[in-house]
């Protein structure tokens, strides 16, 4: 059976990955990712309203007119967890092909929230849940899609399998190993390496890059936790205002917040479009079991009431979580920096970022300013109270010691970081050019023939 | 009664503290601390055999000839822990005094163990040890000296405190604010609240800079801990040599290594002078329960034995935990890198560093080639699994708000360091010049006349 | 005769900058500059319309309150040449006090056009021209004001000397030591070294920190020049757009930029409102002689339809001369680059930046998100063909040298650059505390009584 | 004809260069060189005295044992200038080739001095002349060798060009686009822009990728010229010791150095073995015409009576132009440091470093030391007076335009900085894996068969 992969979008950059596999004539996509900043970078876009072409055209949706070039008919297309550099480009690009979009239940609700929005785009595949465990056949040729539970900074996020008669293609972006994470099963590392000892083996294994470059192994999000834990209950005795912030899809950190918040005899409250979005979602789908009474507020006139409220019952009362841990100009936070909403900031008063800076100038300037606001009110900064939802390089010798994949692609970043990868697998001997593919997007590589 | 301050050492500086306060006609010099680095950068120096003037000369050790300036009787010199920037002068210049040597006792006895092997001066004042908690009356003037417990990354640390007539002199050098520490009761921040509060209140408050530009907090022992524990137990599995290094004063956390071999089940054993020396020192004074067959060997001829049983009995059955941390030439880990030892690495090995690079480029050059030479074996490196040992930002202002010093003297770092704390204390209502005091080596400064 | 100096702004920030000087009842002052990016902070902010007090909260413009502490009459302000952070504040403050600016005449005329621009307040102070070499009576007892010639990034600038029986007030802020300035004389290091040796010395010397902690000298603009020479040179041959941008009041950059844009061959046109000011007012006043035909162009309108001129008569003819070396968002370059202008950039296209990006998150941001907009158009950039206008250590140590002081004040910067500062005072005898001052904003030192 | 390139040595670091073309029966190797930091982190390893497989076993020397793969006769060994990490492992590898080394006459004295002080192996290749601008058969089957001229940090270095029927093939190695060399002619464009245009065109371009990611143009040298010449002139009236210090086989720099030394009143003289030796060359085989009384001296005893005589005759009339620019432990100027000559440095002594360090932290380390050892004697520290060796961006964009090569390999550095480059040649059209190669040490590419 032939076995061929077209390297899509993510291979030149982080943001817009997709990649396609054929075995045969059925092909499987993976992820269809939005990269935002080749949006933002440009003054009043909307998304929503754009063209597939045109978005295409600024990179920020991968160019899949390379699909042409794959004999075969796709026949799912899985994304492997929430995030939009995963899911964001399924609006524009999904309903070109005829097939299902395959996904854990947590994806699949963000995916239908993302079509939902769409106003150039009617989407209209068919959303199909399956659990991490499970498995899907795929065409009529013995091919059969696994997904692998893998721990990552979202909930509900796997490594999907795509097992054919020539051995499997594990597609592993998105991960870090972790054995105790706060929500849900720890990454199944047993099932990386039973499907490295079945008999045809892994034939392929595309990795994620992002920090490849990184000594060691990424802490378990427990750690982040303890960090946080030991950061909020040292302000027990404060009576003023705390403000937190985190990435609003991080479910694990945001459940810490909320208990944290309790602990120290503050009532929590989510505050901000995404930070009501991904926790309301997780929420209703029994991911997370926060207090009955905890508030979400999206809406600026919510936030603004609530806001109100917390200045009349008393700043000392509540914990406020917020977006903005990038110091995006509209995001929560900002607003609060920039005084735009009702709560005011007192000398002595808390901003917790339980997140780190994404080191790019853009980010760094808009988190510099979102402080120096913070910082002129009086507000006290407490940063990077975080840890990574990628691999080091110790978590990626791990999985090619459990995998022992006959090929391997680096992806999810530019050349440089992905010559960080190569350098690291040609240590376990693998070869560039070989065994060992240093790709970019728009291209096919053929794996059997 | 006059006060008065002299400023002797590590205001230009970390490494040599050393700060005299009068009282009326009664002198306590706080730390007598040697600057390690200003005698390695000569080749072939043994400080044990040199003199004073020689030692001051290299800028080593404080220039204490503003003592004569000083008209009063020393009664007590009182290093405040056991690091070398502490006691490490003490040998050299503590003889100069008719006073006991006062300090808690793990302080003690490396005071003690350092008189020992001073080659050039007999050093023969009375050593007093004193706990975290207790008083001792100093002249016949009402001048009192107190220990307060505080946490820092070697035991037995405390911040005394000088009770006169005037209000009480802080010394607050080299503290973290740690309520979750892994060896010993939190810092003891109910007393320094008491303090503050009392009638005559603080009035003088000398306190290290050397995070004062860190943001946030500085985290509990107890996040490292758990940084180490999730780094050692995905090792579990691991069936060949792991060796970790840390800074060897550092009790609780070798005593977090000895835990976690024990757990993933290697035995750990300890090896190089300075870790027989400071762990040895804590067993035999009780500040620790190591497991009763723990060896620790510093000598060279007992290390490459112990080296030699591992490799007959096999790696994956022990724990080294060595000196080497910041990749010193002649220490334990840099031997083992450059193939000096019986030991070998193998291609996958793991190194752990629970320590971070002092950031200073000479530390960073030999760190690096440690790094590479283990490298070229095929060890693996797990680095910066640390946490520091003195406050952060936050820290500074809760320790300002308990004490509500009437005079701040900020000390141990160089202007630079120094400039950060004053804006930090300015923010706080205090104004350089008038009770915030930027001061250098030798000076004098009058509180109360 | 009592001297006492007020530190009013920039002795904690760069940006603000404004001394006073009391010799018995006369008073000068020094600068009065503005903190712009204070301002830039907020959003839509007007400051020629908004009163001084707000100014003064915003950290924008000097606190001058002090002033009433100081008695006696002011009797001159003194901007010391013509950028914003030496007399952005005249329209703001300078009409509260009775007394004449005194400047060069290049200063003088940029300070005119500031206070016709000013909404808010009339400013109806003399304003007085004096050339560098002449010298000034103030009041009736002897004091006398001075220009010594100095050599920094905008031409006309110089250093004042208040001459007072008690010896001289040296005024030393921003200068290089440039013995072959492309405009302009060499700085007068003979005149400051007769200033030294003179019977009554000087008192005082207040410093520019700004470069402090860089080593060794900073390079004569002429090095800068033969830089930008062999950059523009080696375009010769390219038959597509060229594209520079400098600091508009970088006069003499700004000439050498016509200058090469000749003799390869292309038409210079400068374009901004910034490079039409200083440009045009540099030709006025004959302080540079460009080619009669070089167009300057400020007004949005004139500005586009040189554009279309330019790709009307083939963009390989011109060299446009434009503002927006920071990435400033609404700068000429930033509009450029956001295809908001008729020129239009090709693959290939050269932009070469005679800056050096000003280190701080914010400029870093804007200035990448500027060349990140270029190069999707394909244009090629060449940075940092630039040197400084300040001071490195080696100059201040020839300072010092000269006009041996019996007192300095390290000025122009923040606690953390004056530490550097004071580290190389105190190498060359100063004791911080005796002869040394570290100030802040709003003090009073007073040297003699 | 078949053509095949094997990428030796050198596509995985700077260091240990080596190329092999075969082109038909024919083969042209292009550099055998040594990667010298691997040598030095090992403590005692005498090179000349080592066998070549533990060299190469080291990473020290290229692992040559693929040229077995390649069918066909070694012609020529073309080392393409003198620095060491291009002719390095000659005096290792040669003798098992039965072919002369090609190259200029700089160069080939250098290998000759190199092969003299060879221990292990005897080598007795044949050393041909051949300068820039001259060609060469190479077998029967019209393959032709080109040498052009090019401008790099050494003199006499040449860009080899191997005219086959299928294409001529340029190894780019080391190069700078100097319009304005201080020595020897410009680098030959024209001759580039004629190869791109003959008939076969350039089948390949071998690129070196040190700074493919820095952006603009490589300054010439007599930018670097006018910076060192602007810091020495201002140091004319200093009437104590100046010292300098640069690559010794910086022949420009030297010649610059020396220069300005008599323009400012001081006897030049270098001092260190290497010193001694590439002047020395240089002058011998008339490529610089230095003053006849200019001393050059490089046993420790010569050097040392020389420090002498410099000391009895007054240091105000000498420049001493010595080794150590990086800080290396055994060179000249880190003796002085140390206090190990009979130089003795005053406060205010200058010491002008014109070099940069070169960014890894050995050197980094190594330099910090040897500068914080001469500022303790009270120099004073002039850094960075350089300019660099190797194209930026825009020069490789304008060896692209000049040649218009079929295919492409960049080499002369690890992946990450290859990965630099391959974005840079993919915006020309270039594609990875097509016409744009990516390879490693040890591989071959087959071009035409």
């Amino acid at each position: 059976m032939e076995i061929e992969i077209a390297t899509i979008g993510g291979y030149e950059e982080v943001g817009r990955q997709m990649t396609a596999v054929r075995a045969g004539n059925d092909v499987v996509i993976f992820d269809m990712g939005l990269n935002l900043s080749q949006v933002l970078i440009h003054d009043n876009v909307e998304t929503e309203r754009m063209h597939s072409l045109d978005l295409i055209d600024m990179g920020a949706i991968p160019d899949d007119r390379i699909m042409s070039d794959l004999e075969g008919d796709v026949q799912a297309i899985v994304p492997t967890h929430g995030h939009l550099d995963h899911i964001g480009a399924i609006s524009k690009l999904a309903h070109r092909y005829d097939a299902p979009i395959v996904a854990t239940p947590f994806t699949i609700e963000l995916v239908k929230q993302q079509i939902e929005s769409e106003q150039k785009f009617g989407v209209e595949n068919d959303l199909v849940k399956m659990d991490a465990g499970e498995t899907m056949t795929i065409g009529d040729h013995g091919v059969e899609l696994e997904f692998v539970n893998v721990t990552h900074s979202i909930i509900d996020a796997i490594n999907p399998v795509l097992h054919t008669p020539e051995g499997a293609i594990v597609y592993g972006l998105d991960k870090r190993m972790d054995h105790t994470p706060v929500i849900g099963d720890p990454i199944d590392m047993e099932r990386f390496r039973e499907i490295g000892r079945e008999d045809e083996g892994v034939l392929c294994y595309i990795e994620d890059c992002t920090n490849a470059g990184r000594k060691g192994r990424t802490p378990s999000e427990k750690v982040a936790r303890e960090h946080l834990r030991d950061t909020l209950y040292s302000m027990e005795d404060y009576d003023g205002g705390i403000v937190a912030t985190t990435f609003s899809s991080h479910i694990a950190r945001v459940k810490s917040l909320v208990e944290f918040a309790d602990d120290i005899g503050r009532q929590p409250v989510l505050l901000g479009r995404s930070m009501e979005k991904y926790s309301g979602t997780a929420e209703r789908l029994d991911f997370v079991d926060f207090p009955t009474d905890l508030g979400m507020f999206g809406h600026r006139k919510s936030v603004d009431r609530t806001f109100k409220r917390i200045m009349n019952e008393g700043k000392e009362n509540f914990l406020p979580i917020v977006t903005g841990h990038q110091g995006e100009p509209r995001a929560m936070l900002t607003r609060m920096a920039r005084g735009e909403t009702p709560y005011e900031l007192n000398a002595g008063d808390k901003v917790v970022f339980s997140a780190r800076v994404i080191p790019e100038p853009t980010n760094e300037g808009q988190r510099y300013q979102a402080e120096k606001l913070l910082g002129m009110q009086g507000a006290r900064i407490y940063d990077d109270i975080h840890v990574s939802g990628h691999l080091n390089q110790e978590g990626h010798y791990e999985m090619l010691d459990a995998l022992q994949p006959q090929n391997v692609i680096p992806a999810h970043n530019d050349l440089e970081h992905l010559a960080r990868y190569i350098d690291l697998a040609e240590n376990q001997g693998y070869a560039l050019g070989r065994d060992l593919h240093a790709t970019r997007n728009g291209n096919l590589i053929q794996l059997v023939d």
